[in-house]
């Protein structure tokens, strides 16, 4: 059903740094990534447009869509998730999601210190998650969750005693906490490691379907790890 | 003279597939990466511009111009090194260039292990640097060349008995070579690596101008490090 050159179209908005990535195999025909504050409804699909142009593809050429599930902006993860729900229903071709952190962690791939990816998830607290990335993908070492960044720095020192590099927007937020915490046991990404980079996401959604675990729009849903202020408000009436 | 917000704007053209990014200090505005096989000369300004736009900038915000000066498609090299060129006399901004080997390397800036950046040289040669990119930026351990893969693989096994990363296309060419030749101490780059990414040229480009090693228009030349066709005629007639 399908051959060897399979197209990917993979995107994630889980920070205001939104990133769009289409692969052909194991080849890379375009990525972007741009800032989209606010913008993101406007500006997602017309960049989509663009990239496929810049690609030489028609939308119909994609075979497999691949979205990031989160965690990270609210509003960001359900606008790409949404996005590529509706391109499938209009293609019929699978989907898959795909982590937002483990994405961010495979920015340092054959890396052998421990990779700590952090999103700032407001309310003094982060998204993060420690991946073990020597290898060509990722394997977390603690899973994906959200709490203050001291709380998952004692995680961390509970978990290894190695120096762990600190990537994402979370760690440029909370930079001077995790170096006075963590001292010479903490190594900063430099800036250009610290964005989600789409064709990561690709990878990995070639990999969920290569192990037929591409899934239909209807099972793409956000994976935020806290409740939405809406879902709070609700349990708090019930 | 210049804010401690420094607007960059980096480009590579090295390769078939261009890249260019703009940055405000240590924040990635935008940047994209497209196939651009025999079409750069139409597409990079309307490129440029286009991510101008995302990153909600001027071309006259821009406070550094910086392109890659090669190794890799002469034509490329010379088309982005030419464009930003025709940037800095049109605006007066001063410009850098960086080495397209050290970009690539960059992908996998903090990893322990040495990295080799390769680029398809036809002919049956590679442009090829290595690289200890344990910091934050990288540091040769090879001086940038070109020749056969196999002999480029004697050097380094000559340089250091560890596992070495091959990257780029260079790398996804001669594959079979390498692993032949190298066994278990060929690493290969997952392919998401295998590109130049302009945002670390930026980085480059940032830390030339901070260290007062930016330039003037007609000091930025292409560093093909072979001669060109036109080059070995000229000397074959003299």
């Amino acid at each position: 059903m399908y051959s060897a050159s399979m197209n990917v179209l993979a995107l994630d908005t889980s920070t205001p740094l939104a990133s769009v990535a289409i692969i052909s195999s194991e080849t890379i025909l375009a990525e972007a990534a741009f800032t989209c504050n606010r913008s993101l409804s406007a500006r997602l699909v017309p960049e989509i447009d663009h990239l496929l142009e810049l690609a030489g593809l028609s939308i119909n050429d994609i075979d497999l869509f691949a979205a990031s599930i989160g965690p990270g902006s609210f509003t960001g993860v359900r606008c790409g998730v949404a996005t590529v729900q509706g391109l499938v229903l209009a293609t019929g071709k699978p989907c898959a999601g795909f982590s937002s952190l483990a994405m961010l962690a495979m920015n340092f791939t054959l890396t052998t210190h421990p990779i700590c990816a952090l999103l700032d998830a407001r309310k003094s607290e982060v998204y993060a998650g420690l991946y073990d990335c020597s290898a060509a993908t990722p394997t977390p070492l603690l899973a994906d969750c959200v709490m203050p960044i001291e709380q998952f720095l004692r995680l961390i020192s509970a978990a290894t005693d190695r120096p762990v590099v600190f990537a994402g927007e979370g760690a440029q937020r909370y930079r001077e906490t995790i170096l006075a915490l963590r001292g010479e046991l903490a190594l900063m990404a430099p800036f250009p490691h610290n964005i989600g980079r789409a064709a990561h996401g690709a990878m990995l959604a070639l990999q969920l379907f290569h192990n037929g675990k591409a899934i239909e729009p209807a099972q793409l849903l956000p994976d935020y790890i806290r409740a939405s202020e809406a879902e709070l408000a609700r349990r708090a009436r019930t």
